[in-house]
Order: C-alpha cells, then structure tokens, then sequence
C-alpha cells in the first residue's frame, strides 16, 4: 500500500462531498453531505478490514481489535465538518491522516497489539448551531443536550429535527469508555509558524486558553471645533491610550502570549465629533491559565486606571473564559521521539486556535500533529498545505501509533 | 420699546417657522418654510422703518439710511437657514439680535449718521445641498455658480430649479459693494468655554482654520490564536500608538489647538481577527494658519515614521484644508471698549466652528458677538441659551452698532 497515494484519493473523494463553487467547502452538522462525508469515510475504515460504529449523535468509530490487550485502545481521529465555505483540509485531514496511517500500519503489520480505532467527530465548529465540540463532547460524555434542545439554524431548522433525520438522536446517558489510552490528532497548524521556520511538523503540547472581553468606554460627545482640549473626555483617546499600553506590554512579554483588538466600533464615528462612546473587544490567548488571568488582570487594572485619570466611565464584560489545556506529557514525549528517530523537521509548540483534543485530553491522554498552512490562511477556500508536508505529518502518525498500538 | 420682549417675539415667531416635531427646526435653503421666514423678517424690518431688498440669490438686506454719511454701511446680521433638526438659535438668533438691536437703536436714538443694514442671509448650513456659505459668499462676490449648477439635495431636486421656484437666480455677475465699512455678527458659541467660564458674552477675534484627514493603514489580517505577536502587522495597533502620540502631543500644545479622531473602522471588525486595515480621520484647527500647517506635518511625519516601523502601509489625504481667518482688530477692540465701559461678562475669544464672519472678514472689517450654549450643544433640537445671556448678547450689539453707526 502506497501511502502519499492513498492520502491523495481519500482528500480528493472526500473534499468532492460538500465542495462549492468557490473552491471552498460547507459541509455543516447533519446536512446531507455531512452524512455522505461519515458514509464515505466508514466504507473506508470497512475498506481495510475496520468494525465500523456510530454513536447516538453520528461520531463515526472505525475499530481494528488488539491481538494481545483488546481492552487498550489507541484512538485517533479529528471532526468531519466544516465551516461555512471552508478549506480542504480543516478536519477532513485530520480524518483522512488517521485512516490512512492505520491502514498503512494494518497493511505493513497486520493486526495490533492494542486495539486501534479512528473516530470521524460529527462536529466541531459550531458553524450551523450555536454551540461547538458537539462530538468530541459527546464521545467524552460532557455534552450538555440542554444548551442545543432549542437551538436553530440560520434557516430556522431545529438541531433535533435535523439531527433526528439524519438517523440520530441525544445519548440517552452521558457515559465514558474506561478502554482508551491515548488519543492522537491530526491538523492543520492555521497559523504561520512552521512555515516561517520552516519546519514541517508542530508536535502540540499545550492548547491555549482564551479570554474574550467587550469594553465600552463612556466620555462626552462634544463638538470638535468648540470644545478645548482640556474640557474634553474623548473615548477613542482613552481606548488608543489603553490598547498601546496594553499591546506594548504584550509585545515584552512575547510567546505564548497573543492579544488582540479585533473590534471598534466609537459613537457617533463622525470626523467632527469627540467620540462620546467606544465599544472595542480584546481577545487575550496564552498557555498557562494562571497567567492568563494575571496578565489580562493586570491590563484591566490598567484600563481602569487610564479611565478613571481621563474621566471616562468604562465597562469591562469577560465573555469568554476558557481555560488552556495542556497535553499528555507521555504521549507528547512519544511523538516527539518517533520525530526524533524518523529525522523530522518538527518543533513542540502550543496550538493559539481551539481542537477537539482540547475537550478529550481532560479525560484522555492526547496530544496533536499540527503541519504547516500556506501562508497561516484558514476556514477560507484558499486553505492549503504542501502535499510533502501532508505526507510527513501521516508518517509521523503512521510512527506514533506504531509506538502506542503495536509495541 | 422694551429690547427684550421684542426679541422673545422675534425669536417665537421665527421658530415657528420650520419647526419640526422633535422640538428642532429644519428650514433648508429655497424650501417653503425658509421662504416664509424670510418673508418674516422682511416685514419685521419693515416695521421700523427700514426699505427692504433680496438679491438675485435670495439674502435680505433691511436699510435705514445714514442722516450724514449715507455711502458708509454699517452691517448686522446672520444666516436664516437651519441644519436637518437643529435647534432654535443657530443663525435666526444672530438675525433676530441685530434686527431687534437696530430697531432699539432707531427707537432711542432715531436715524443714524451712518447706514445701518440688517442681513438675513439666504444660506450657511450646507444643508440641503453640498455646498456652504452660499448667502455671504454671494454677498461678497466670491461664490462660483458651476459648484452648484448641477447640485441636487437628497431627493435629487436641482439647486438651479428650486432657487428659481422661489423667485431667485445667479447673480449675473459677482458684484461687491464698497460701502460697507463694519460687519458684527452675532451667534451662539456652539461650545462650552463661556459656561464653563461663567462668562456671557465672547468677543470672536479669529476664526479658526481646519485641516481633515482620512487615513488608512494597512497590515495584514491574521488568526488572533495563531498568529505570534512578533509576527503581526496589526493595524490597530499602529492606529492607537499614533492616536495617542498625536493626542498627547496636542495635549501638551494646548489651546487653541484642538485635534479629533472621531471616526475608526477597521476592517474586518471581528473580536478574533488580527485587523489587516483601519481607516480613521483626523480633524485638527488652530487659529494660527502657519501653526495649523506646522502642527499637522508633525503629526503626519510622526504616523508614517510609526507605519513604518510598524511594517504597515499608510496613505494620508488631506481633504479639507480651511485657512485661520482673523477678526478685524479694529471691530474687536470696539466691541471690547464698549463690554467693558458696560460691564459685561465676557471675554475674547477664537471660534472653532465656521461661521459667514469667516467669508466676510477677508473683505470687510468684522468681528462676532458669542452668547453661551448650555452645555455647548448645537446642531441639536436641544440647543439653548438661557434668556437673560441672549439679552445681553442683544444689548452688547446695540451698544457696539450705536457706536459705529451714530458715533
């Protein structure tokens, strides 16, 4: 079995399932090329000789049993949704890494020590329905049916009804299976690291938290020809004041810290008016949850402050509060070893966007293989990656579950 | 004749023209209700003897002939036209003070040695069509026709025909008179310097020019999570760092600088994306044309050595470039005798927001009479002014006109 060949068919025939005129993908939870995309992918898992299950709510489970420990499971797999006019590689790699180095391994080595099972996640983006990790949540047994009972489309169709029709229905209990050892992802970095450093493959020890604010400051909207400097309580100064302070100092700290404002929107945005009002929005990532809350606590008692010394009243709403999750130490190490041995051009390195692993490490021991993006673009038709760095990224799986599932 | 039951009349009877039902007025150039106040007005002067006359555009001039020096003019006045629901004062207040000032005059002292005239100008706003000072610049000779040959307002009714639907056309040739020897207009501050300073009346000795930028940084748009900070070409970080520099440094400056960022638009305006590009605007003045010119090409020079460093492009477009326009001292300093020899509250002081005075001091000798606005809010139905600081506004004109027409 060839497999960069195997790798390409299986991205080509799975990218055709949802594909749009743009060159892009929209393959959204429970439509029905998200079924056709599960449907595909388990009739390659039964390919190579994979028992083949859903869950309640369609994650897709494709097992080859242990020879000699059947209750230890090695598990990987990534989600097979995508967002609204997508890349081709957002997920659908992950999946595609995973099914591929099985069956290279299958091929090459026969049956496993360990069982091996890939699983295809029914969703993670949260791009139809207003909550994400809806599979990895339910594979765990954390997903709280509640917050998607009522939950509609953009077109106003019903999560249940849509979920119901497609043959699936809420678990009726969250359980958790005691079997899996370790779970390893596959994706795309989405970011420009490992391009920039020209190395082909991110071994992810550590997914980012992120906290997400909106802040609005309140001064005096006040003519700008008659209204002296000295009377004025311009919000749009207050927030350049505080986003240049706050971006000053995250630039001294550096890596892993990212902070961004990505959002402003002054009242009344007029050229001869001192803005009365600013609405503006930070996004702070960082690895270490302690951290996270000290820096973001310090540049808040830095607004405050810069507020109160301009006369303007603030309002600072954390809307976000996720907390960074860090990977398997042991499963990390075990990449990082096969990278070592097979000579890859690798790095450890955190992962600044959110995975599903982040959900299954809690609970698992997980860890991630990230491979470059061309030019850090992502969720946009113009996603790519090289095909030799694709291929890397399925051999060093191809390594690593040798490692966990056959040794 | 008690001055300040007449100007309470005046100012009712006006404002009952055009009123909308907010509480503000909106009386647009060549519509029916500023016709009708024009005709108001024409009557009002008439009712105390003076001969009335329009010129081809439509302003109103109220005549009492000089008893000695009849070629030399004595002028008062102000615009009759209202912004889209502005408030009860901005314009018809200046003209209702030096109709009632001159009636008061007439009264008391019967006619002076010099003429003394009153002007309802037709147009200051820019309301209605993009074009503004229409009244003074007719009236000085300095307005060209092609900028408004084909102006249409906001329904696409055309300039040329509404001014003809109301009697009026281009004047044939741009004219100037050579008698006019003083022009003192009184207005509302539109600012809150005079309350704030517990002052009644200021005494305008400049106008203060502007300058207005739109300016655009371009960075690249990035993933927030992903993208290391020392990766970035964040443009509202470059956006706030220049804000900030400007605004300190003006701060510094002080008085009569001021300098306004009131409009921000990044793109594209998300809590989770890098902002690739913003677009804001600048609007500097200073009564000083020399300073103004300096000042801004410091800042200018400040944001793209700041671009710069920062590796973002920058593009600076200067689209509005009004020079200072200095009082006549002369009119200042008479105005000033006489609020002092009757103990007005006032002071001197430059206007940050245009007004005729501006089109007309180059050409004639003038100066301003500002009465406070409570809480410097103009342009508003909220506008206002309490009674007794329009009255002294309306006595301090009177005395001012008694001494440069009777004197």
């Amino acid at each position: 079995m060839e497999l960069a060949t195997k790798l390409d068919e299986r991205l080509k025939a799975v990218s055709s399932i949802g594909s749009d005129p743009t060159g892009g993908m929209t393959r959204l939870l429970y439509t029905d090329s998200w079924l056709e995309a599960q449907k595909y992918v388990k009739q390659q898992m039964e390919s190579f000789g994979m028992t083949t299950t859903f869950d309640d709510v369609g994650n897709l489970f494709g097992r080859i049993e242990g020879a000699e420990n059947p209750d230890e499971t090695i598990m990987t797999g990534s989600h097979i949704d995508t967002v609204v006019n997508g890349g081709k590689l957002d997920g659908q790699f992950g999946v595609c890494a995973s099914l591929t180095a099985a069956e290279y391994l299958v091929a090459k080595y026969g049956q496993p020590k360990r069982s091996l099972e890939v699983i295809s996640m029914a969703e993670e983006e949260g791009s139809r329905f207003p909550f994400a990790f809806w599979g990895s949540k339910n594979f765990v047994g954390v997903a709280n049916n509640d917050e998607v009972q009522d939950a509609t489309d953009a077109d106003g169709k019903k999560f249940v009804d849509e979920m119901r029709r497609q043959g699936f229905d809420f678990s009726p209990k969250q359980t958790r299976r005691d079997d899996i050892k370790a779970f390893v992802e596959e994706h795309i970095e989405q970011g420009s690291i490992l391009e920039q450093e020209h190395e082909q493959i991110g071994i992810v020890n550590s997914i980012a938290g992120q906290r997400r604010y909106d802040i609005v400051l309140k001064g005096e909207a006040n003519h700008a020809g008659t209204t002296p400097l000295s009377y004025r309580h311009d919000a749009v100064y207050g927030m350049a004041k505080m986003i240049n302070n706050a971006l000053d100092k995250a630039h001294q700290v550096g890596d892993p810290l990212v902070l961004t404002f990505g959002k402003v929107v002054p009242k009344p945005n007029t050229v001869n008016v001192v803005p009365g009002e600013v609405l503006f929005t930070m996004d702070c990532r960082h690895t270490d949850a302690e951290y996270l809350v000290q820096f973001t606590k310090e540049i808040t008692d830095m607004m405050t402050q810069v507020a109160a010394e301009m006369g303007l009243d603030i309002s600072i709403d954390l809307w976000m509060d996720e907390k960074p999750v860090p990977m398997s130490d042991q499963i990390v190490k075990t990449i990082e070893d096969k990278a070592k041995a097979g000579k890859y051009k690798y790095r450890v390195m955190h992962s600044g966007a959110g995975h599903d692993s982040q959900i299954i490490a809690p609970v698992y021991p997980t860890a991630m293989i990230f491979v470059p993006s061309i030019g850090g673009i992502s969720h946009n038709p113009a996603e790519n990656t090289k095909f030799e760095d694709l291929v890397e990224g399925v051999k060093l799986m191809a390594d690593t579950l040798y490692e966990l599932a056959y040794k």
